[in-house]
């Protein structure tokens, strides 16, 4: 049985709709990240990183959305979640992936977790002030040279529409309109009209 | 052909070594990060992210060093540079990259790019400060629970292991002690001693 972490309004997301793509079983655990449920020990038993997501599986813990994400696609291979069969089409997806992991969520991620990269209460408003600038920048080069279209990869669906979805969803609180992207846009209606994602916001919901 | 894009004391690194441990044949090219080079036009249409590193291979170009170095490993699978027939051990491995990448390179970024997160000068300072405190911190966690030792993954040799190379490699220069965190130390005197390493270093160099 696998059993997956994860908080409502976060990054998790991108896993949770893997999972429901993959139609694997799983149970799930929704942590309150305001009231710092990530910090508790026995949350850091499971992650000492005291984030989210976390997949516990029969083999052990994984964390990392992009891991969690490919292992999903790799265990589930009729769900065509990844180019399984081509490594340079996984790489591509990969490295979409990374993008978002290590450039458009760490831009996010200075409007409401500054005080990671600085103790400087005013420092942590000047970081807050960028990320509509950032966030932009980080999308207009997504709609410009990444997303193929109509799905992140061309075609064919794969996690990483899941991925690029969740940060979608955030925009309107960066203070970005997604508008101004029209092949962003448009893959933002895409994923919401697909079922499985319907039932990822309600499982998220609770 | 493989043409590699890096810079001397960046990220690259990591791609470089996962290059020389599979034996593909690849030319470089060197970009002076300080000169600006990777925002000169020739670049930019090669990596529009203005990063390094790059692999152009001749059905496209790849970036982001975990995508890169998964491809090669899968492509060159008789170089045992990932655990290849084991989804879980993969996303373990990946699950290694994506912290790097995502926090441990983004703590390091905060010492010379602050610029990135924020326009403010005496910001960037306070930034600058709190590198050797997140850096640390990074490291305790990948000395505690994430290192199996001797290599990453545990007795067997990863690309992960060139990564977390890159990462040692940097701590003076963020002021940290690397002696403090003995299984660390270890890893990064192991991987000095590697042929393939002291290839990449020379090549690094020019
Ligand atoms: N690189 C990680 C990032 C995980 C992460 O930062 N999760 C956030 C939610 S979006 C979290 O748990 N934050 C809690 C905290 O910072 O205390 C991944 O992609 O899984
Ligand atoms: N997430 C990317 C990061 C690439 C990156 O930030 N590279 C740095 C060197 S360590 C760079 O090219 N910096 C040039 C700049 O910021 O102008 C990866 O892992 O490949």
């Amino acid at each position: 049985m696998l059993t997956f972490y994860f908080a409502p309004g976060s990054c998790a997301l991108a896993s949770l709709i893997a999972l429901g793509e993959s139609g694997l079983a799983y149970e799930h655990r929704r942590l309150n990240l305001a009231n710092g449920d990530q910090r508790q020990p026995d949350y850091l038993a499971i992650n000492p990183k005291g984030r989210v997501p976390a997949l516990v599986t029969d083999r052990g813990v994984l964390t990392e959305n992009i891991a969690i994400m490919a292992y999903i696609a790799q265990i589930v291979p009729a769900a065509k979640l990844a180019p399984l069969d081509d490594p340079f089409e996984f790489a591509q997806m990969q490295s979409f992936n990374s993008y978002i992991v290590s450039t458009v969520h760490v831009n996010h991620s200075h409007k409401g977790r500054g005080y990671r990269w600085t103790d400087d209460a005013a420092a942590i408003e000047t970081m807050k002030a960028k990320v509509p600038q950032t966030m932009t920048e980080s999308f207009a080069l997504i709609e410009d040279k990444m997303l193929k279209g109509p799905w992140v990869m061309g075609e064919q669906y794969t996690v990483a529409d899941g991925y690029l979805f969740t940060m979608e969803k955030w925009l309107p609180g960066d203070g970005v309109d997604i508008k101004q992207f029209p092949k962003v846009s448009a893959h933002y209606e895409r994923m919401l009209e697909r079922p499985t994602v319907q039932k990822a916001l309600a499982v998220e919901q609770g």
